[in-house]
């Protein structure tokens, strides 16, 4: 299968103009320069992008949840039938593999089509009717219908560690999509390729399934550009993964808008996990296999990386050995780009120099790779120097040793997670409720006996946290409630039937659920 | 009926010390100042309050629905039995006529109740459940539930215009009371007595019902106060009705933080009304009548007070002429405070000196009264000039001379709004279709045939809007909506059925709607 990529950005139907490139893709494992090399729009370009973004909205915010879905369900079809160029031009450019790139695509194929039910059906909206009771006293009580609606076109930034499922068509602009928010999303530097490939699909899906210009545009380009969108005065909501000063920058921009807006940046988290005494009685050495397994998972480069253990200070030695044995074998892998690599060597080397923080293994130093490695450090020390909580991005984690008893105090010191897991018995989780308790109050997901890694495409999932895990813990990245982050609600009194949206006329046309007069009904 | 009181903050269960006074209440009919005078809490009292708030948290958001419920319905009686007192204090204090007082009193506690019946009831938290399939592949499905959880301790900052309704024990209160979140209230300057009166309320309901102490608290101050609650890391959100400048001081305060939080801060807007020809020819002076008891229902001091108005510039001469004679006839009437009635002062002169406005009509100048104020201009100069959009706090609107196809080019220049209120037949409305879906891109409510104030406490209520109307378009601040503005989804992963909260227990013991597996049931 040949890649046919012409380096340059996507502005609604049209290519930009292949005019000086600046941005290209590296092999991370090669060091090897890709392919095309990317130009940035031109400013022209750029305001055209923005243009018809603004003009696409009343169009595409006003077509039938099914037409939308139409949309979706085409790109995830041309997603699907992509998936050999992505499983070529993928590894070539993340250095992840092949079969990563079969399986993200199935993710994000998978997730379109999710919202795309979730449209077809309808009941998303959260449409609630009330009644007028003209005869009421003191006064009449007027006909009162609201449901969402969505925000406006959105600003999506690719993600460095997901090219499909947190990308051009990934978790945001699905979510977006289906709202019925046009999008305008900026490539990552570190997958340039992937991301013209994945555009040109949503190109061609919304040409085919009669979307207006303007429902998707792909920008490649620098941090200028980025900011340049995030200050636009067309965009009405951003989505961002990445690094907290990468989500911080643009919190700051959107917070300093004329009209500030939302900003949804999934940013850092360090994803605690508590082995209480019974787990490892249980199965030190399994357990010390599968946290190993989630610790070097795609080279350590996740969100829900396990990047703190707290252990207890008796018991555990199985489990030690087990992982350091592990760990002390593994061979390094390529990581996603240089600039990934060079940060998390950096960082081991500033970790272990903390004092009070030892290395329980580290693997042979290999030049240019992500090698696993574990740190040790006491409950005090843990406790004395925040700086131990900020995220290595890669395949190390720190093991705080504490006894259960002293757990309250570390839970309290913790930032807001994405994740919070517990390993141990169904009796010590009842006896430790409260422990829980204050787990919860610092992450977005809660895990029993399970790894963090993994993160499940549904209903119920809750893929955010409280800051700096993400910029606004209200919010999911991940599942269909990530749709509510591009809406708001509106409502709508004394309209006549006819002036209604159909989800909130009389007969409910589009019998979906619907709260009628304080009682949900279909 | 006798007001006893005594001055001080509220602190838990306790009350501040009587330091040297800061704050005093003044009469604004009569400019009397008025016992007692307010002491600011100390620094170790305002610590405390903080530092309780934090304890009550695990504690109060722990308590099922039911419980919580008999606090605000206790809170809710509390109020109704002090009435007298209310209706004695607050025209001293506000202005406002006594009748004012008891039907804002009436309004008060039924939101409570309102808010009682929701978390009584229970399906407010949004259950979803997702069983795990352990079999599936290439990698087993989780078992994951999630649902509505608090925030933490919320700061609820009280409004000049509603010493009840969006006061001590107002909206954001219940709300958040509701949620599970325990409050902290500063206190409005304007009308401290009432503030005490309610104050006093919660802190009896909160001890006979057995909540945990620091559920409440209630503090006086100035902007120091004000600005030490948003910035406390206690403190996880911020409910604020008031300026423009004082919600966008508290937005900025708010996102300095070294863990940035919600601000919902309900602020300016100016409630655009289009008056389409059909509904002028129906009945221009009777449509004249009812707009001038709007904008000076309670002195214009509304924030859906209606502002701007769009008329055509045919067919307008009845409504015109007894509107006039309406405004002309008028007295002026006692404003909230010295403070607001300069203000609106200086924005009349202001309006009045800009290029192209005129006043239609002009009640006589009382001095250190609100009178009502009409003025007109053009299309043509209201484009050019954004000044015109800023909202003048009292009963003054600027009625702008448009024909109704050039419309949408006003819309399009219009800031966030609360409300849009279109005027017109049944068959110019569906006519006008794309001026409506251009006007609810604005607004956070749409009215037709009726008027911008009143806000109807129910579930389908949003009083809420885009920018600068509000500081977070996304949530509401009245009717049961509004308890998700201090609520996140958290997800539990794998638990068994023990270690879960009630709502999300296999076998529903609390009888709330859930989405199971993708459907509805209960």
């Amino acid at each position: 299968m040949t890649q046919n990529l012409n380096g340059t950005s996507i502005i609604g139907f049209s290519r930009g103009s292949a005019n000086e490139g600046t941005q290209q893709g590296v092999n991370p494992a090669s060091g090897e320069a890709l392919e095309p090399i990317y130009a940035t729009p031109l400013s022209a370009e750029f305001d055209k992008a923005l243009e018809l973004a603004k003009c696409a909205f009343p169009v595409y915010s006003a077509l039938s949840g099914s037409k939308r879905a139409e949309f979706l369900n085409s790109i995830a079809d041309k997603l699907d039938a992509s998936v050999d160029l992505f499983a070529e031009r993928g590894p070539l450019e993340t250095g992840l593999p092949e079969a990563r790139m079969r399986g993200e695509t199935a993710r994000t194929s998978g997730q379109l089509r999710m919202f795309a039910n979730l449209i077809t059906e309808g009941s998303w909206v959260t449409a609630r009717i009330e009644h007028g009771m003209p005869d009421r006293q003191p006064i009449p009580k007027p006909d009162l219908r609201s449901m969402l609606r969505p925000l406006g076109p959105v600003a999506v930034f690719c993600a460095s560690n997901f090219p499909l499922a947190f990308s051009v068509a990934g978790g945001d602009t699905a979510a977006a999509l289906a709202a019925g928010c046009p999008v305008v999303v900026k490539a990552h530097r570190s997958h340039p390729g992937m991301a013209e490939l994945v555009g040109n699909c949503i190109l061609e899906a919304a040409v085919e399934t009669g979307m207006p210009e303007g429902v998707f545009s792909l920008l490649y380009g620098g941090q200028d550009i980025g900011r340049a969108l995030v200050e636009h005065p067309v965009i009405q909501a951003v989505g961002f993964t990445g690094s907290r000063a990468g989500g911080t920058a643009l919190m700051r921009a959107a917070a300093a808008r004329p009209q500030p807006i939302p900003v949804y940046a999934e940013m850092s988290s360090i994803n605690p996990v508590v082995m209480l005494p019974g787990a490892l009685a249980d199965g030190g050495e399994s357990l010390a296999e599968g946290f190993f397994g989630s610790l070097t998972l795609g080279v350590g480069q996740f969100c829900t990386n396990p990047g703190l253990l707290f252990l207890p200070e008796d018991g555990a030695d199985a489990f030690l050995a087990k992982l350091s044995e592990l760990v002390g074998a593994a061979a390094g892998a390529s990581m996603l780009n240089a600039g990934t690599c060079q940060a998390y060597g950096e960082r081991l080397e500033a970790l272990g120099a903390i004092s009070g923080v030892e290395a329980l293994a580290a693997a042979p130093k290999t030049n240019g790779k992500g090698a696993p490695a574990v740190f040790t450090v006491s409950l005090k020390r843990f406790l004395e120097e925040p700086g131990l909580q900020e995220e290595c991005f890669g395949p190390a984690t720190l093991i705080v040793r504490a006894p259960v008893g002293e757990l309250a105090a570390a839970f309290e010191s913790l930032e807001g997670q994405l994740t919070g897991t517990v390993f141990g018995t169904p009796e010590e989780l009842a006896a430790q409720a409260d422990l829980v308790a204050n787990l919860q109050a610092k992450v977005g997901r809660l895990i029993f006996n399970g790894f963090p890694t993994g993160v499940e495409v549904c209903h119920s999932m809750v893929h955010g946290g409280p800051y700096p895990a993400t910029s606004d813990g209200r919010s999911t990245s991940v599942g269909t409630l990530a749709i509510e982050r591009f809406c708001r609600h509106v409502a709508w009194q004394g309209f006549p039937e006819e002036g209604l949206p159909e989800a909130l006329k009389e007969g409910n046309p589009l019998g979906i659920w619907r709260m009628v007069d304080g009682s949900q009904s279909q």
